[in-house]
C-alpha cells in the first residue's frame, strides 16, 4: 500500500494527473492491518466470510466498498442495520478508532488467509496429560461426573465445569477464543471444546478437578466439534469442522492427534458455482452408522462423512439448501433437522437412506434452532421445534412419516412469543420436562430480552413468561458507556430433566450468574454465582450431550 | 503491466532510484499475454500446472523465475532438459519469438484462470442432432459399426471414424483441441471425445456417416471422459474429468447436458497440504458398481465416485500415491492399476472393497501404461503390463491374489526394449493376440523411435522388432526447418483381435498413414492413407473400448 501511494503521488506530481483524488487512497500500517485483521476475524468474518464474499451478511469486497467511502461505512459499522448488522460502535464493542479502522480496512483488498496442513497443526499439538497418566476410573469427588455441566465462559476464553447435583464449580480451564460449543465423546468421559479461533481442547471429567488433557490449533476459524458415536468406534475419533481453511479434520479422540483433513471447497448446490470458502457449520454424529453429518454452509450441501476407514473416508454429498447453519436430531435420531437460515428453510436429511427428505419453509425469519427441541406429542406424534432470530415464531415440525404421515415434514404448529422483535437464539427440551424453554437474548426490548418463555409440550402454547430478577442483571461501565447485561441465553437440563439452567450473558468486566429453575414449577431454585463466571453462555450436561437429548 | 512500468520509470526519474535495474522489468502487452497464455496452456500447463505450482515438471512461480532471468529461461525452453523438458525451440514447435515470449511470460505472476459454473458450460452446449432425429437402428452402410475405430487427428482437432473391416474412412468430424482420448458408452453406440481444451463431443456410430450429435465446453482444460457402465445405468451418464477448474462433471449421456459438478481441490494424501489445482487424470468406469474410478493427480487420491444418485454423489477418497496419471483394469476388472509417475509407482485399487491394495515400485523411470495390457500367463496367472517413458523397462505385475497369491502385486517379470533411451508411451494387448505391442515415440534415436516391439505373451520376451518402412515416414519443411515424422504411436486391435493398428505421428502440415498389421504374423497387411489423416495418434475400437479389452 505504502509503495503504491508513493508511486501514485509521484505519478500525479510528475504527470499532472490531477483527476486522481488523493482522499480515496487508503493506507494502513502493518500494525493497523494486524489489528484490523483480528477485529475482522472476531466480529465480521462469521457473517461476511474470511474472503469477504458474503454469507449471511453481504459481500464486503474492496472494489464495492470503495464506492461507499469511509464516512458511510463508519456509520453502518457504528449504527448497525435493521437487516441484522450489529451496532458495533454504539454498543461499545468497537471503539471510535476501531470503527474508523474497519471502515478503511474493508476498502483494502482482502488477503487470502493462510492454509493449514496437518504438519502445521501438529506444531500446536500438546498432550498435556498422557493417556497412561489419566485416572483409570472417576476419582474421589468426581462421582457425579455424568451430571456435570460444561459452561462456556465465552469472552474470557474459559470453560467452567460445574457439578449438576451440588452446583459446585469443579474447575475453570482455559479454552480457545469465544468457544462456540462443547461436545462429549460417546462415553461422556471427555468434554471436547472448540474455540472460534480453531483451538480444540478436551477436558477429563474423571478428574477430581477436571483439566485439559490435550489441545491443538486445528484451524484459524471453527465452529463445530463432535466425536465418533457408533458402537464400533466409541471414543475413537473426534472431528473438527473448520470455517478456515474450509475443511473437516479427524483427530484421535484421546489425544487430539490429527489424522486426516478433507477440503470442503465445493460448488453451490443450486447455481453450481465454485466456492472456496464453503465453511463447516453444524456437525452431529450418527449413533447408528459410523458417520458424521456435516453442514457445508455456503454451498448448501450436507455431507454424510463415513469415518470407518479413517484415512479413506466416504462422503455422500447431499444437496439441501443455503446457507446451512445449525441443527440436531429428531426424536428417533434418524433425521437431521437443520436450518438453512438465508432461505428461511428447514432441511431434513434421512441419515438411514442418506438423502434429503424435504426442504420445509420455516414460516419465520432466520430460523436458529441450535440443535432444536423434541416433543413427543399425544396427537401430532414426534415433533421437532425451532425458533427464529428475525421473528417471534416458534415452529413445530412433524418427524414421524410412518405413524404420523399427515404431519410429517410440515409445520404442524406455529406459535408466537409475546411482544415484537424476534431475537430467539435457543429452544431446549428434555423428555422428563413438560416444557420447551425459549430465550430471546437478541431482542432489542430490554424486558422481552431479559425474560424467557415456557411452552407447554401438550398445548404447544407459551404458558409462562419468566422474568429474570433485576439483581441478576448487572450493568458495567466501559469507558464512558454503561453496558447492560443481556438477558438469559441458552438452556440445559440436568441429566434427569428435573432442573433447567440458563446463563446471564454479561460483559467480561463483571461476573454474572447461572440461574437454575425447577423444570416442573419453573421456580428459581438455585443461583450459581462466582467471581469466575464471566460471560457464561452455552452449557452442556454430560449425559444429555452424550445421548443427544434436547 | 504497462502502468507499473510507467510508474516505476516515473519513480526512478523523480526519486533518482538508480539502483532499480530497468532490464529486469518485464512488460507484456495484452496481445502478448493472450498469445503466451495460449502457448502456456497448449504446451506447458500439462506438466507445470495452470497455477504454475508444478506437477510432473517443476514449479514455474514468477518469483523464482525472475532469479533465473530471460536468457537462461530461453535456453531451457529452446534446448529442453534431460529430465524430460522437451526442446520446444529446437524441435520447431515454438518459434524464436515464442521462445522469448514464454521466457518472459513465466517471470510475470500467474493469474488464476477463470472458474466455470454449470450455467457457464450451458452457454456452449449444443444438441446438434436431437435424440428423436437420430437413427433408431444402425443405418444402411453402418453394419460394421461395432468394429469402427475412432482415430484422433490430434493437431488438426478432428476425429476420423474408420471401418475396421473395410478400412474405409466413414467420416472426419471436428473435436476439441488435441483430443486426449475417446471412450464409448456401455452399448458402444456413441463415441465420446474430450479435447485438451475441455470440449466434449459425441459421435453417433449408427449413422451412415457418423457425425457429432452434441457438444459442450465443460472445462478450460481436460484429459478424461468416460460413461456409466453398470447394468442399471447403461448409456445414462457421461463424466468429464477436468484439469481446470479441477473438477468432475457428470453429463446426460445422450445430450451432454451437464448435471452435476464436484470440486477435486483436496489435500495431498501424504503431506496433507491443500492443493487447489488437484487435477483429474484417468477415469475408468466400473462394470460391477455404479462407480467411476478417478485419479486425482496432485493429491495422490483415487476417488471412487458413486453416481447412482446423480445429484448426491458418494465419493470414497482412497489414499494412493503422487502424481496419479493413467491406468486401467486388470483382467478381472476388479483391480484398477494406475501409475503414480512422479514416484515411479503402480498403485492398485481394489474396487470391490474400495481400498488401496498396494503401491508397487515400478522398477523403471516414469511408468506410462495408458490403460496397460493384460496377459493370462500359463504359469504366472493373470498379469498386467506397463512401459516407462524414462527407461526401457516393460513390467508385468501379478493381479490374481486368490489363485496366484505369490505373484500378486509384485513385478514378476521385467524386460527391456532393445537399445538405450526409454521413450515408450503405450503397450496394448488383446485376448486373441499372442503379443503385447510396445511403441517408443519419444525415444531420441530415430531408428528405435520408428520401430515397434512385439512381446510374446508366454515367453514374456521381445521376440520381434518391427521397423516402419521409410516411405511411411514423411518429413516436412516448416520455415527453414525440416521436421521428421515421429515413429509409430499407440496401438489398437480390431474387435476379434486379428489385426493391430498403429499411427504415424506426423506433423499437421502433412498427412501420415495408419498401418495395419496381422496380429499373428506381424506382417503389414493394410495401409490406410488419406489426405485428411493428419497427426493421427490414439485409436479406439468400439468393441474393445466398450468392453475394456486391452
Amino acid at each position: 500500500m505504502k509503495l503504491t501511494k508513493v508511486l501514485s503521488m509521484v505519478a500525479i506530481a510528475s504527470l499532472g494527473m490531477s483527476s486522481v483524488s488523493m482522499a480515496e487512497e487508503i493506507t494502513l500500517s502493518e500494525a493497523q492491518m494486524k489489528d484490523a485483521n483480528q477485529v475482522y476475524f472476531d466480529r465480521c468474518a462469521g457473517c461476511h466470510g474470511m474472503l469477504r464474499k458474503g454469507a449471511l451478511g453481504p459481500t464486503l469486497e474492496a472494489k464495492e466498498m470503495k464506492t461507499r467511502g469511509t464516512e458511510f461505512l463508519k456509520t453502518i459499522i457504528h449504527e448497525g442495520t435493521p437487516g441484522g448488522m450489529p451496532d458495533w460502535g454504539k454498543s461499545g464493542e468497537l471503539t471510535e478508532a476501531q470503527t474508523e479502522l474497519m471502515a478503511k480496512y474493508i476498502q483494502v483488498e482482502a488477503q487470502t488467509p493462510p492454509e493449514k496442513s496437518i504438519a502445521d497443526m501438529k506444531k500446536s499439538h500438546k498432550v498435556l496429560i498422557p493417556v497412561k497418566d489419566r485416572p483409570k476410573k472417576p476419582e474421589a469427588g468426581a462421582e457425579n461426573w455424568k451430571d456435570y455441566f460444561s459452561v462456556i465462559l465465552r469472552d474470557v476464553g474459559q470453560i467452567a465445569i460445574i457439578d449438576g447435583k451440588t452446583k459446585e464449580i469443579k474447575s475453570v480451564v482455559p479454552s480457545g477464543f469465544a468457544t462456540h460449543i462443547t461436545r462429549t465423546g460417546a462415553s461422556g468421559r471427555y468434554m471436547y471444546v472448540i474455540g472460534r479461533d480453531g483451538k480444540a481442547s478436551m477436558i477429563d471429567m474423571w478428574m477430581k478437578e477436571p483439566k485439559n488433557v490435550a489441545e491443538i490449533q486445528v484451524c484459524n476459524d471453527a465452529r463445530a466439534i463432535d466425536t465418533s458415536k457408533h458402537k464400533d468406534y466409541l471414543d475413537k475419533y473426534a472431528v473438527v469442522g473448520c470455517y478456515w481453511p474450509p475443511s473437516i479434520v479427524t483427530l484421535e479422540a484421546d489425544t487430539l492427534d490429527p489424522l486426516k483433513i478433507v477440503s470442503t471447497g465445493s460448488y453451490t448446490y443450486d447455481t453450481n458455482e465454485y466456492t472456496r470458502e464453503a465453511r463447516v457449520a453444524a456437525i452431529i454424529a450418527s449413533h447408528d452408522k459410523p458417520e458424521w453429518i456435516i453442514n457445508i454452509k455456503e454451498t448448501g450441501q450436507v455431507w454424510l462423512y463415513d469415518y470407518s476407514n479413517v484415512k479413506n473416508p466416504k462422503v455422500t454429498m447431499v444437496e439441501a439448501e443455503r446457507f446451512l447453519h445449525d441443527g440436531g436430531w429428531d426424536l428417533s435420531k434418524r433425521y437431521f433437522m437443520t436450518a438453512a437460515n438465508a432461505r428461511d428453510m428447514i432441511s431434513v436429511i434421512d441419515t438411514k437412506e442418506g438423502k434429503l427428505v424435504a426442504n420445509i419453509p420455516s414460516q419465520g425469519n432466520k430460523p436458529h434452532p441450535g440443535r432444536g427441541a423434541n416433543v413427543d406429542h399425544p396427537t401430532y406424534g414426534p415433533l421437532w421445534a425451532s425458533g427464529h432470530i428475525g421473528s417471534n415464531d416458534i415452529i413445530f415440525i412433524g418427524t414421524d412419516p410412518k405413524k404420523h404421515p399427515k404431519n410429517a415434514w410440515k409445520v404442524v404448529k406455529k406459535i408466537q412469543l409475546p411482544g415484537e422483535g424476534g431475537g430467539n437464539l435457543f429452544v431446549k427440551g428434555h423428555p422428563n420436562s413438560p416444557y420447551i424453554l425459549a430465550d430471546r437474548p437478541v431482542n432489542p426490548d430490554r424486558k422481552l430480552q431479559t425474560s424467557f418463555y415456557a411452552i407447554d409440550k401438550n398445548k404447544l402454547e407459551v404458558v409462562k413468561t419468566i422474568e429474570i430478577p433485576e439483581k441478576y442483571l448487572p450493568t458495567v461501565k466501559v469507558g464512558d458507556k454503561t453496558i447492560e447485561s443481556r438477558g438469559p441465553v441458552h438452556f440445559e437440563f440436568n441429566a434427569d430433566g428435573t432442573e433447567v439452567w440458563t446463563s446471564i450473558w454479561g460483559n467480561k468486566e463483571v461476573a454474572t450468574a447461572i440461574l437454575v429453575y425447577d423444570a416442573k414449577t419453573l421456580e428459581l431454585k438455585s443461583v450459581i454465582e462466582d467471581p469466575r463466571l464471566k460471560t457464561p453462555t452455552g452449557k452442556f450436561n454430560v449425559t444429555n450431550t452424550m445421548k443427544d437429548v434436547y
